[in-house]
């Protein structure tokens, strides 16, 4: 009885993604959570996650975790769109700690604004084939209309610079259209790379149509999460900002900065064949059982 | 003096790819070497090679040597054109079994066949950095002049089908262009997912320029290699021959007959961070003065 004691807690917020698209739920989490530092773990070196299989996506999600604990963050977002649709109730059963998903948040956020309940979701390949989103949003509004389109050329296109050309059009009129036939009323970009194909996309949808980017809404799940868990970090906390990559890309600050809108600082590049190596047995060891089904 | 004694070698060439384009090469092997065993391992967890750095493609293609001479090949093919361009010499100078990547046969055969000397190479984002190419034609012809142009939308393109549309033209136009600017009379298609563009590169090329597809010139250079070495197969063996993947993409079989022209049998697919668990050590104490470097 009686007033509850308030804990603190200045452990960072882990967030993994496959690659630096993540950094988009960085730059959310550092608005929303100004005190909270954070952990990045970006998969340069196995991207892209979004056209492998479920199986490769859980166990890199997995390892992704264990180099997050490792560096003993005290919950993890994960950025990425594919991990999210396929990994998350996984890492939620293994894992000790919070896991939240950009997934969840964005799929609440659709359901909310789409007043028709005609909902169109676009990702990668592996997103859409694990039927997630769909999935996620029926469990809200079971009246919806789930449209679900990958499209796998999106996200090598912007990295290769190219966000309002005739090439991206193009493709997008190719992808976009059954969306269209299908009058959906709001649209999730399903995935870390869309949010910079923004005004493409929504010129070849029109203007009357929502675009729902889940990086705001999971920041604000984060918030949450802490809040109830009781591991907030003191308002007085001066927030650090790491960020490991397992590869640098080339004209890595270039591109990070579109995603990020500001300097990558404190960057990384680690060894993770050498942190399976040093590393792997015993994170092994410690959920031999929980993995039988991963490894 | 005398004669020299005829010795054979019945153990498998090991062929490694980031991932299934490598199926062009092997499909040249067994018909240009129809009773040597091939043991191949495509990369596929991991692909592609093409948009990372030197340092993960040195790696990876170290790893991927690993696996294949712990199955006890006796010579190691590299069918990625970027692991070619960017690890072949490291390889060589570590591996004590030789090594042959697709780049010096195909940079041969474009200096001899180029009667102008003005030659186009194509590839990933990470071969054309690499500058190979250019470096090995220079070293056999010198007065050539090269124009290099990295097409890092070709790869997804060709694995989404698009391979005849209008998205296709429209890409290899922006690509191409520069080389016909340059008035090259030879193409390099330096990457395994090329030949697949063929005709869209053909086409938009003009039927005077002669593209080199390197896979049957590895194909002839591992045969003298071979014989060179007195590791031939014996005339009356019975080739078996074994495909592993660190990854089982989706539609595998559809793909791979893209690429092999025909089914392709003994599939398996390993865990590669667990043969890095479990292997990686021993590896690395073997190798550990040369590894430096690359760990």
């Amino acid at each position: 009885m009686g007033k509850t004691a308030i804990h603190f807690d200045d452990r960072a917020i882990g967030v993994f993604d496959s690659g630096v698209g993540g950094l988009t739920v960085v730059k959310q989490l550092i608005k929303k959570l100004p005190h909270e530092s954070i952990i990045y773990f970006g998969d340069t070196a196995r991207i892209p996650y979004g056209t492998k299989s479920e199986e490769i996506v859980r166990r890199f999600s997995l390892e992704d975790s264990f180099f997050l604990m490792d560096k003993n963050v005290k919950l993890i977002v994960v950025a990425c769109n594919t991990a999210s649709a396929i990994a998350v109730p996984m890492l939620q059963n293994i894992l000790d700690i919070p896991v939240i998903g950009v997934l969840e948040p964005g799929a609440r956020a659709a359901a909310t604004l789409s007043s028709r309940k005609r909902i169109g979701v676009i990702g990668t390949a592996a997103t859409i084939r694990s039927n997630s989103y769909q999935k996620e949003i029926k469990a809200i509004t079971p009246e919806s209309q789930i449209i679900q389109q990958a499209c796998p050329l999106f996200v090598p296109m912007v990295e290769e610079g190219w966000t309002e050309d005739d090439v991206t059009y193009l493709i997008a009129k190719r992808y976009l259209h059954i969306l269209l036939e299908n009058q959906v009323d709001t649209v999730i970009l399903g995935c870390t790379h869309y949010p910079l194909l923004r005004t493409a996309i929504q010129k070849t949808l029109g203007p009357a149509i929502r675009l729902v980017d889940s990086g705001i809404e999971t920041a604000e799940t984060v918030k949450k999460m802490l809040h109830k868990k009781n591991i907030s970090a003191p308002d007085n906390t001066h927030p650090k900002y790491y960020f490991y990559l397992s590869d640098m890309p080339y004209k890595f600050q270039e591109i990070a900065e579109r995603f990020l809108e500001r300097t990558v600082p404190h960057v990384e590049t680690i060894n993770f064949d050498q942190f399976l190596i040093e590393k792997g047995e015993q994170f092994w060891k410690k959920y031999q059982d929980l993995l039988t089904k991963v490894y």
